[in-house]
Order: C-alpha cells, then structure tokens, then sequence
C-alpha cells in the first residue's frame, strides 16, 4: 500500500503545481487582452536585451543539459536540437525584436457589414486566452512560444523536454522577469518546473484553464496530446517529406534542391526524408546525386529499380517509406510518372511539405493541386516551410492538420475572432 | 456467452457499415474538390427541386417520426425542432437556393507574395476532405450541411438522432439521387441509417476518413463528441445566453428585446436563459416585463432581490444560472451593475450570444469588449446569432469554441487552406 499511496499524494502534488499555474496563467490572461500594443512591445524588446545580457546563465544552463543529453545518449539530431551558443542566443533575441516591427492583430476588425434591418455586425480579432505548449529538445521555442504569445495578449504554459529542462528554466526566468519588469502581469509566461510526466497528463484536460494545446516534437508526443487531449489542439510537426524529381526537371537544379532539403538540417520537420525519381530521368541522374549525398554522409535505401542503378544503396522496406528519420537517411523510390509520385505522397506523407522539380507547366499545375499537404513546392527546397521564412516575422509551429492553421504558424494563429453587433433595438420575427 | 457474442458481431457490423460509408466519402472527396462551380451549382439546384417536388413523402416520413415522438413524450421544445410542413421544406429548399448566389470559396488565393529570395509563396482555400456531423432532432441540419459541404467540395456523413431517422433517411434520400443525376459522385452525401450508438463511437474515432467533426445538439452530445474524439471537432451550439439591462436602458427596448430573445423560439440555442438586471431600473421595470413574459407563458425562477419585487417568481438555485433551458423558463437577477453582470456571464455563460441593453457609451463599449462570447449584442436581441440573419447565406453550426471558427459557420468554416509555393531552383542556406 505504502509505495502507491505515495504515488497518489506524489500526483497530487503534481496535478497541484500545474493547476496553480493554469489559474495565474488564466487569470493574467483576462489583463493581456486588454493591454496596448506599445506596452507588450515595450515588454518584448526588454525580453530581447535581457536574453542577451543574462546569456552567461543560459549557456551555463545549457551546458549542463548538453552533458547529461550526451551522456543519456541522445542522437546526433536531438543533441543539435538542444544545443544553444552565443549566435543561437542571438537569434532567439532577434526573433522577439522581429516581433516589434509586425502588427499587432489584436483588435483589428477584420470585417463589418450592416444588415437590412439595420444591425451593424463586426468581427474583431481577440486573444484566444491561455496557450499551453508542450515540446521537446529545442529550448528555443520557450522564447518564441513567448514571444509570439504576449504579442497575441495571450497568456502561455510552457512543458519542455525533461532534456532541456536547464536551459528552459534559466530562459524562462530571464523574460519573465524582463516582461514583469515591464508590467506584464506575473502569470503570463510560466514554464512547468516539475519533469513529471504526470504533468502532460494534467495539462491535456484542463479545459478550464487551457484554450489551446501545441504539441512541438517528435510523432510519439504528437500521437499521445492528440489521441488524449480534451483541450483543442493544434497538431504540429511530424513531417514526412517528399522530393519528387520529374523526368524533365533540370539535373543541377534537382541535385541542388535534393542536397539541401536532406542535408542543410536533416534533424528538423521540414527536411525531406523520401526521394521519388521518374523512371526515364533516374538512369542519368540517381547515380550522380547519390554520390552527392553519400558524400554527405547520407545513407541510402533504395526500391529495386533504385538498386538495379545505385547497388550500393541498401534495401528498402515497407516500413522506410512511413518513417521520418530526422537524420542522414534517405529513402529512394523510382516512380513511372507524376500519378504515381502523388499517390505515394498522398498515402505516405504526412501532409507537411512536398516538392516537385521538374520544367513541365501541366506537371507543376497538377502536383500543386493534387498534393494534399500544408505547403507544396514547384523548383524549391522543403526546407523553407517556416515562418521567418515565409515572412511571417516569428512562428509557433507548424500546423499538419486542416482546422484553424495549417503550416507554418505566425500571429494570425494565435488570436481568434468575436462578433461585435450594433443595434437600436432590433428584435428578430 | 451467447449474447455477448451476438453483441460483438452487431457491433462488427455497425462498424463496417460506418467505415464502408468514410471509405467512400474520403473517395468522393477526392473527384468533389476537383469539381467547378458550375457541376456544384447545378446540383444545388437540382437538390433544391427535388426537396420541393418529393415534399409528400417527406412529410409522410416526418409524420412517422411526430407520431413516434408524441408517444415517447419528446418536450414541447424538440417537437418543434423536430417538425416539418411545406413551408420549413421550402425554407430548405431555399437554403440551397441562396448557395448558388454565393461566390465558391474554393481555389481562392487569399494572398500572394514575393519573398527577398524570389519565392513567390501564395495561400489557396481547398477543401476539408470529409465532414462528420452528428446531430439531434432537426431535419433541416441534413439539407443544410449537405448543401454547404457540396458548395465547398467536401463529402459529407451525416448522423442524426433516432426521433428524426425517417425524415433524415427521405432527405438524404432524395437529395442524393438529385445530386447525382447532376453528376456529383456517390457518397458526397450520405446518411448512417442505423440508429445504433455504437456509430457514434466509430464515427468519433476515424480519423482515417474522417476530417472533421461538427456535434449540434444538447449539452450531452456535445460533450460525448469533445470528450472522446480523435477526429478534429467543432464544438457548436450550447447556449446559455443573457440579456442584461442596464440602469439607464430605454424600458420598451428592453421588454421588446427580453421577450423576444425569450419567446420567439425559446428551444434554440440563442435563445436568452438568464435575464440580468440594474438594481436601479429593476424597480419600475422588472414587474412590468415579468407580467408580459408570464402573459407569454413563461415561468420565471428569481434571486432574492428579484422575487421582493415580483413576488411571484419561483426561488432560482444556483443550479439555475448555469442550465439551458431550451424552454420557455427564464432565470431572473438582479445585479449591481455593469461588473456584476459582465463577471456572472463570463461565470455562466458558455460564451455563444450574449446582450446589452443601455444607452450608455462607455458600458457598451466595455460590454462589447470584456464579455468573452462568439456573438456580444448592443441594444439587439440574441436570436440574431444565425449565418442567414448574419448573410452568410446558410450556416453550418454555431461555433462555441475559439479554434478555426467562432460563431455562425458559414462556407468558410468548411474549407482549409494550402500554402503554394514558386521557386526557380532555391535552396536554403
């Protein structure tokens, strides 16, 4: 009896810390919806500084994060995920300043129209409350998820990896402290302290405080908020991508593009992970490109046609055509055409990002409307679906489901919309 | 052990029935977002026609379901919901008809832009895939949202409630076969025609086939749907809405509005439940709306303050302030002011229509922007909260939650949206 009772008090005490912080966060929530956009700016642009300031600590924190990864083991991947130097530290500041230069979409009537019968009806952006994020390695995203939420007015309960639960606790404490000294309302941003699993547990039913989830990690996190979560989720991340090279694509610019979606950051969502080459352009081309990437250190696995032309690439099975490696690994399959390519893109993806490369008008036209996916590339790299890339000044994530926001995720993401009707005593008959 | 078996097979069998039918919507789905305006119209019509033509046999099935309904006792409030004659199967009809005036939000790009590297990155409006509604007594919600998912190229699975399965079944019955003779695939519309619960869990849970989920019904429903799917969902519908009068409101604008928001259909979801009132103007006016809203038949439930002036009220629990009666029963409070009557409603409510009268500038403007609700109404009733009376032309639900969308659904609430990319050879660096 004695070790479950503990158990329970342990939960408790857990489910406690978590709610605590859901109620500050909720009740900050109610004042971030009103404050100005000059005072959130004010508040952001001393996050900023004070990242750079305080860097010392966060490196310190980092470090030993880094050292514990390497000693658990952790993955090439994962340990680049986690790791912060001076320029990384940089960039986080930089992209809070970011922040300063967009608009403020709150408040912004985004349409208003009168009635017959006279009622003016308008609908206005507002925050959407409280914005629980739960992620992994990149201690990163502790900045951006704040950023980009107290520019929204909303308040954010920020769950890291139990990984870089150093370098999240000393960044959390470095902007909240600039953000309060600025006037932000304790509550606004708060980090879950606590590594406990229980705490995931908690926060995915606590409709009462949470108005939103963002899941930001690997499939096996994303699959359990998903399948578990009471609260709305945005589903983010898992990204199975695809390079189709088509038979008239340009040899070069495909190598380019082939190259740098595999190699440039292969830990990361948007690279790709399976390449699908047309039959009459694979002879002259696959073997060319695949020294290209084994040089890279990339390793191979290929379909049967792949191998009859590249025999040193490995076999291929079922399973690789599924799996988003996030690593230097890269599946290879000759298709017969552009139907074949989307029916493989459309049954295996995971409705991320997908590329086509080829010089054919109809092709391209096809593949852009018949590829079911969040962002999908004629003659460019998957690498570029995200949010600074795309102009948006900062991103939350990156949505792979259809509701609310579907690829990269800037401001606009994290408000919703209220109807505000004027009348002069309008009754309805 | 014997019924336990027959249970699993019915169970089998009930399922397969549900997935043979996501199978084929997900099919459909494919050849309807394909589709021009112009096919999609045409069976609008055509849909529209047949509802006018077939109405006998409509009417003969939903005589059925009234009969059935009458002797299990269903209340005053779902009779009504439940009830068709020739002018609701007209009003039907001209749902669909207004579809054909509105603009196909499919293929839209909402956005374009140019990026410093060349990219050209634009934002196009495509459909859902697959829609799930499952829904209660109202037969008008399948001619509805098999009218706005055909305009928006989704398929679409409708589950009603068992007191409407005859006039469900000759609609979908009839609206189909026109649908298709136009050349709309089969299983773009499509009813589940058993009335086991079961459906409802393997509706919920396929996310295979399914991409979307929209419950309209009672508290319960909702609250199965938001709890235990997997599939996205659109939390629509429970409203339990106020009407607060302020101290220096016009007193026949306020009875006016309060009796309407109570009466003019009292079992819909933006009809008022809760009436709050200044202590100022509660003595000279709260009697005279009381004897106009039991002249009415309405049975008023009081706080204290209330029922010193209207002595006939019953006594209000605290149970009363959160329920939705979706019948002509009305909770009575008087408050202290503006505060009292936004923190009550931001306690109570469930943030879907909700009402001031005044004609006090600042108080309008501070109710417009605290009250945390989909719709927030100055001097107008609440039953306005409707995508026709909002022009939208039709409506899908009425959106509760804050994610994707908030209040009367229209045709964009059914669409997504896929970033299109342009390149010529960039990779990133």
């Amino acid at each position: 009896m004695e070790p479950q009772k503990k158990k329970g008090a342990k939960s408790m005490t857990v489910a406690e810390e978590v709610r605590a912080k859901g109620r500050r966060a909720k009740e900050a929530s109610y004042v971030l919806g009103g404050l100005s956009t000059e005072v959130k700016d004010r508040a952001l642009a001393a996050m900023a500084a004070a990242l750079e300031a305080r860097a010392g600590e966060i490196l310190a924190a980092n470090a030993q994060d880094m050292a514990a990864g390497e000693a658990a083991g952790l993955t090439r991947a994962l340990l680049d995920r986690l790791f912060l130097n001076e320029q990384r530290i940089r960039e986080m500041a930089e992209g809070l300043r970011a922040l300063l230069a967009l608009p403020d979409p709150i408040g912004e009537v985004t349409g208003m129209w009168r009635r017959p019968n006279g009622l003016l009806i308008g609908r206005m952006r507002v925050p959407l409350g409280v914005v629980g994020i739960i992620y992994e390695a990149r201690p990163n995203v502790t900045v951006d998820a704040a950023g980009l939420c107290l520019k929204t007015g909303n308040a954010v309960l920020l769950r890291g990896g139990s990984e870089a639960i150093h370098s999240n606790t000393a960044i959390t404490r470095v902007i909240a402290a600039a953000a309060e000294a600025e006037g932000i309302p304790a509550g606004a941003i708060q980090l879950i302290e606590t590594t406990d699993r229980e705490a995931v547990n908690v926060m995915l039913k606590m409709r009462d405080y949470l108005d939103l989830l963002i899941p930001r990690g690997g499939a096996g996190l994303i699959r359990t908020v998903v399948e578990n979560a009471t609260v709305p989720v945005i589903e983010t991340g898992v990204g199975n991508c695809h390079v189709y090279v088509d038979s008239d694509a340009s040899p070069e610019m495909a190598t380019a593009i082939v190259v740098n979606a595999k190699t440039q950051r292969p830990g990361v969502c948007n690279a790709m992970e399976t390449l699908l080459v047309h039959r009459d352009i694979a002879p002259s081309w696959l073997p060319a490109v695949s020294a290209a990437l084994t040089a890279q250190g990339v390793e191979l696995r290929g379909c049967p046609r792949s191998r009859a032309l590249v025999p040193a690439m490995k076999e291929a099975t079922e399973e690789d055509w599924g799996t988003e490696y996030l690593d230097l690994v890269l599946a290879v399959k000759v298709v017969d055409g552009l139907e074949e390519a989307i029916a493989h893109i459309n049954t295996y993806g995971t409705k991320h990002s997908e590329a086509i490369v080829t010089n054919n008008y109809t092709h391209a036209r096809r593949f852009l409307q018949q590829v079911d996916a969040a962002a999908v590339y004629v003659n460019a790299s998957t690498r570029f679906t995200d949010g600074y890339q795309y102009g948006f000044g900062a991103e939350i994530g990156i949505s792979t489901q259809k509701l609310h926001a579907r690829g990269p995720m800037g401001l606009e993401a994290l408000t919703t919309t209220k109807f505000i009707v004027y009348g002069d005593g309008q009754v309805r008959s």
